[in-house]
């Protein structure tokens, strides 16, 4: 019996969860809910029904775990609880400085309700934040960095594509050689934001567009780019669609910590994506997992990846994961 | 309140737990017990007692975990489901083909007397087994990688020691750079034992001793070396204390997969370690940690880190580390 699993907005992460489900063969994608006119919508997986998320609001459909794809600004502080009130449910949360109150919310409402709500997964909050959690416990008396990229910023190419006379354009994160050599040879570094990334962006201008204030503007952005060297490329938009139609990402979890004098270790965990949406989609998908397996065992309530035993995630049996795993 | 650490056992792992108790703030030494007469041993922790094995077979020493520091040929299999059954227990078993074995004794142990005994942890079996499930969660089309080194290998520097006219040993488990690249790349490659590490001893032969001998006994010893390039160099005992006398070692997991057609993605997890005991006993002492909370919470019998809620490790509580880690 598979795992029962709709789908709540289908953008780029809701793509990369159906991808997800094609190749894990304990689930099954039931349904992939929009708020857009369901007809409107066709999806990758044949057979499988566009459905309004005024029926899943319902609280009827049937599905084991819904995993919700939406933004973190607005929707999802609002999707989150309503439907943890009804489902059991997955989310990628990831404005920091509201999670303890997403937290309580979610909670509150899985809790009434009986179901699990997993918020703030993927892989940064996600894989990279169990890597902190991890690390730190192991090595007390140490340091993490956290380095993204190479790899495609949405928030800073939408904001690029604001300003005027940009027609379309692509910033890609990458992080300085130089600080990950420093922080690899144990040293902990003090690095400014400067010396950890540069963004590195690929605009196309609209036909006659000042391209020396587009650059200016970017380059002088606050909090998108003033603290951080930037490097700015025109291209066609035939490059454009050629050579950064992707969305790879990527980036590493550093630790150097000691255990006694002079004896010093280092835990590093990185990622190279070819899809930032596919393999977030991945990792909700596992914790789609783990939420109808805990969920069957009575727990309920919020959670995070801190709270879930690795082995709800993985199809395979306590058994098999302590034969070939461990 | 801290929680009350028992070692058993004062060898180089027994120090390692030592060493990682001062740095967890949260943690005390209650005593080190041992085999040998209590009053033959000096630790590295003033005031702390040091107690016969004869003592702690009471089940009556005042300690939360009993972190068990034995050898997992013959100590291991004996000791730990015998001491699950009278305190909260941690090993570091790394017998794989009687894994389960070992699970299933410390499991009925640990249950009847309502403990909880973590088995196989440390970083491999351990962090490393923790990082190929979480890869294959996320990532099921996809393979895994296990490479270990540069560091010591105990179980090989003892096999060298036993060849005829050898002093003193120190072997070094080397990963090979192109293996390293090829499964860096996503490439998947089929890698035999031999592309995948090599090895290097480090010899002090008795004066007179057959080097030619020595070292073509290394190299076609089966199970050991036979199907590895190795290298053997002969030094002067002067030359083994000032340049081996550590016990570093490291390693990676790499785990590359897809999630659709030619959307590649690549894990990795890599350890360099100053000394791999202090590593390892410091993975063992966050286990602790672990085991202590959740049976304070009701849960009882055999664990591995599979089992473990990432929060269980940490001394932080879950506010914080969703505040700060998340």
């Amino acid at each position: 019996m598979s795992i029962k699993i709709g789908i709540l907005g289908y953008g780029n992460l809701g793509r990369g969860v159906e991808a997800a489900v094609k190749v894990n063969d304990d689930t099954e994608l039931v349904a992939v809910y929009t708020r857009r006119a369901p007809e409107s919508l066709t999806i990758n997986t044949p057979g499988v029904p566009v459905r309004s998320v005024a029926e899943l609001e319902k609280g009827e459909e049937p599905i084991d775990v819904l995993v919700i794809c939406g933004g973190s600004a607005t929707d999802l502080p609002e999707m989150t609880p309503k439907f943890a009130a009804l489902y059991n449910v997955i989310d990628s949360f990831d404005t920091h400085a509201r999670i303890p109150e997403h937290f309580a919310n979610v909670d509150a409402a899985a809790k009434a309700a009986g179901k699990i709500g997993i918020i703030s997964a993927g892989w940064d909050p996600g894989m990279f934040s169990l890597n902190r959690v991890y690390a730190d416990a192991i090595l007390p008396c140490g340091k993490a960095y956290t380095f993204w990229g190479k790899g495609v910023s949405q928030g800073h190419s939408d904001a690029v594509r604001r300003i005027e006379g940009v027609k379309d354009a692509r910033q890609y994160t990458i992080p300085v050689e130089q600080a990950l050599d420093a922080v690899r040879s144990g040293s902990n570094p003090e690095l400014t934001t400067r010396q950890k990334h540069t963004r590195e962006c690929f605009v196309v201008a609209e036909d006659g567009a000042d391209k020396a204030a587009i650059e200016n503007a970017i380059k002088t952005m606050p909090n998108y780019f003033d603290e951080y060297d930037t490097t700015v490329h025109f291209i066609t938009e035939e490059e454009m669609k050629r050579d950064h139609s992707g969305l790879p990402h990527g980036g590493a979890v550093i630790h150097s910590g000691t255990t006694s004098e002079g004896t010093k270790h280092v835990i590093e965990y990185s990622l190279k994506l070819a899809s930032n949406p596919e393999f977030t989609g991945s990792v909700l998908l596992a914790c789609a997992r783990a939420a109808y397996r805990m969920n069957n065992e009575g727990m309920t309530g919020a959670k995070t990846v801190f709270d879930i035993a690795p082995a709800y995630l993985s199809a395979h049996s306590g058994d098999e994961l302590r034969a070939h795993f461990l």
